[in-house]
């Protein structure tokens, strides 16, 4: 009991913290004038799919900070900016104050679910470490070092360890199609850097940006962070509206494309090989950087993917992400990015500029494996192992009112809700049953739909997986029954 | 001799690389209005120390890039900006213009020159690799990874291993007498890292931030990126003018101090205990975030330095860098960065968003060293052999007619050349000796000082860095000569 308290605890101190985030966030960012009144602690509590305490208790936080202030029986209210001029602003008592961002505050809400304690872990869209070949790669770590004596004594260079370039280039020649060599490269920490840095090269703040939805919750908070305008790209089974894209493109010209295009995050969905090509003439004829983020590619459960958009790319306006963080190796953190000439060089000034490179023994790490031959198998295994999961997390959901279309690889289901339910509510109901997943809201760049959430199947065991999805299924059942118990009840009593 | 041909020839594309860059960031900044006359290629070579073929080359580049244009017998002028109106302008055949970035094309001299093939390597700060204790590093790895067997399969939380940073936390708390805890600390790669996020949390465009004169060069252009407006500070080996920097922070508000002030980067000057708790006073007063980096705090020659700003810190203005990169494993990158709750908040999610955590292997495999018996024997060793190296050079460069002051610590010597001679152009003829240093230019936050260069005495063996000072020498010695007489055959023919 002890321990479920405490989880309690956390939990509500995880769902006040985001709804303060917002306010804060928005209020920071001006939307309000001083006395402005604001949303109402049951308008924030529906929107947010919190209960109304935890909405007041954001509130109360903020009126602590002078951020707000209530007046009785109306609500609450902006405050005004504290004064700060002159050289005694610090003479009458405000030292405490903390330093503030110069933007508004960042935030990143799937790295703060996919960090609570939870049993049933189905937020991490990463592989489960049982099924990586953990004894093996410890047992010739000690090789690697044997062959590199001064390994922990060099530093990387920025673009990243050139053999290992060498390496990824024979490799992705091969994938591709597109002959390759080192210098075409650059090697960063995860795919999320790539994203980090690439946008802060090409888009500027209130920069136009198209952005696929839905898409990578953290990619939304890059671009958020960095200024970007979104325009949303509705990603559907069949691909894009290139229609639509193209009108976007044409009305806004917007600075890149952010897009995932194949066993898609979160949907799983595969861009057809058909509008790959067009998409590449598009965005050289509107002069749009696109920004392949192609980290699923070796996981499809059938026939491989079609190919790359890179593949068409004649003129650069495509830079392919090829992480292989996810399925080989997370702790190791690896990420190759391929471009043209122009693009790699800034990027790898932006690199350089943003940690100086990525370490050195990682990267020597991942070579030695990536070469072996065991790597094949091991993405072989993988494959197999996924689609199993799948299949056990599709059974379990089967007949529960969800729908989803079947991916044919990547490492996670986009699963809509039964009928008015919100995957926010859910999320709430869910944390006291220990499983975790990422609600839809924070995929969605306008954060609006409410009616989907993302299942990672990847990362627990198979037992884990299953009890998982029967709790959400079980959950979703009676919520859907409370909810329609509330509104026969709002008929009766009006 | 085909070595030294290809050799030359790598060095002057970094040479004209340098102007280029220069001359086309100005050009995007709008220093120049369209049909503005440009500098002669004169002015610009003396201003680079650069031959005229060179410098020339660059306005060549420029040219067929269409950003200036050549008047016969007059001059190069800046071009204006390419027509790009209606959907029509990819009809017109610029298909092939290169992405371009939003913002300047970010730069980072520093990182390019240490980048060159060289024997005698004088411009890496880091320590010689054959100091560091490779063989036993090697030997204990496999250890590490028969203590977490998953290790490769397991991502790092953004915040950084929790063992690791309890276990600095420990070290900090002893060394700088400020009681710390695990969650008050970040792991970032390297120092650079924690520099880059801290800036793009706390400096916006256009805001003014003190920067000390000179400074770290890659700092510069981190901040320069950002957009950040400086505020030189002076450095000498009485610290700071504190009026200057009260008077500056009361005049324009700066939202940051970035500050080296124990055996500081480039000058290994220390900033004297006195000024430190006064330092502090002033940021609290004036609200001014003093990022204090304390990569050099472990290599002191004779006594401790002085305790860290961060220690006189109690309102939370004072975010502490403490890098062990440098001198323990450049190849794993792990760098502690010591706040107060609120920055540290920020920064978790600022590193959540730009690589989702340092990869854990390497915090891993630090932190095992980190806390054997062994670390303490390594510093002591090391302070011994940095301390010989550095009078090494000093003995070189004694007699030369360059003066310095002798650090009591860190791994630079800033040395002021013989009167007359500037570093930029000391570095051209250098580089043809396979010498190679950081000319001062490149750590003046205005770029106008080019009468110092930093020497690293840290990075090549004994043998190297005397021969590479003795180098150094001989060059400027001759460089005088050649100064004295072409002034002397100027007063002769006129």
């Amino acid at each position: 009991m002890g321990v479920n308290r405490a989880w309690e605890e956390e939990e509500d101190r995880l769902l006040y913290r985001r709804v303060y985030d917002s306010l804060r966030r928005r209020l920071e960012s001006g939307e309000w004038s001083p006395h402005d009144k604001l949303p109402s602690v049951r308008q924030l509590a529906a929107r947010f799919g919190v209960n109304r305490l935890t909405a007041l208790r954001a509130y109360r936080m903020l009126a602590e900070e002078n951020r707000v202030y209530a007046r009785e029986k109306s609500g609450f209210y902006a405050s005004p900016p504290v004064p700060l001029t002159g050289a005694n602003a610090s003479d009458s008592g405000m030292d405490e104050v903390e330093p503030s961002p110069s933007g508004p505050r960042p935030g990143n809400p799937m790295s703060e679910i996919q960090s609570l304690p939870v049993d049933y872990q189905l937020s991490q869209g990463i592989v489960d470490p049982g099924l990586l070949p953990n004894l093996f790669l410890s047992e010739y770590v000690k090789g690697v070092f044997d062959l590199y004596p001064k390994l922990m004594g060099t530093y990387s260079n920025p673009q990243g360890d050139e053999e290992l370039r060498e390496s990824v280039a024979r490799y992705l020649t091969k994938d591709t199609r597109v002959p390759l060599a080192a210098d075409d490269l650059v090697i960063t920490t995860g795919g999320q850097q790539a994203i980090d840095l690439l946008t802060r090269l090409y888009v500027g703040r209130g920069d136009a940006m198209l952005v696929e939805r839905p898409t990578y919750s953290s990619a939304i908070d890059i671009f958020r962070q960095q200024g970007a305008r979104f325009l949303p790209v509705d990603i559907t089974p069949a691909g894009y509206d290139l229609e639509r894209v193209e009108a976007l493109m044409k009305l806004h010209r917007p600075k890149a494309f952010y897009l995932n295009p194949t066993y898609h995050n979160p949907t799983g969905y595969t861009v057809p090989a058909g509008q790959r090509k067009r998409l590449v003439e598009l965005a050289e004829r509107y002069r749009c950087l696109l920004i392949e983020d192609d980290s699923f590619h070796e996981m499809y459960f059938g026939e491989p993917p079609p190919r790359p958009l890179f593949a068409y790319d004649t003129a650069g306006w495509v830079v392919h992400l090829r992480s292989f963080s996810k399925y080989v190796a997370p702790g190791l953190r690896v990420c190759a990015v391929a471009g043209r000439p122009g693009v790699i060089r800034s990027l790898v000034t932006a690199k350089s500029l943003a940690d100086n490179g990525t370490p050195l023994v990682g990267q020597k790490l991942f070579l030695r494996y990536f070469e072996s031959e065991r790597f094949g198998r091991h993405l072989e295994k993988l494959r197999i192992a996924m689609r199993i999961r799948k299949e056990t997390a599709e059974k379990e959901l089967a007949g529960g009112g969800w729908t989803w279309d079947s991916p044919k690889g990547g490492l996670n289901l986009w699963v809509r809700l039964p009928d008015g339910l919100s995957s926010s509510e859910l999320l709430e109901e869910s944390l006291r049953q220990s499983v975790s997943f990422v609600p839809g809201l924070i995929c969605d760049p306008l954060r609006e739909t409410d009616t989907h959430l993302r299942i990672s199947y990847s990362f627990v065991g198979e037992a884990v997986l299953k009890e998982g999805t029967r709790r959400l299924t079980e959950l979703a059942r009676r919520l859907a029954e409370r909810n329609s118990l509330g509104s026969s009840l709002g008929r009766l009593m009006p």
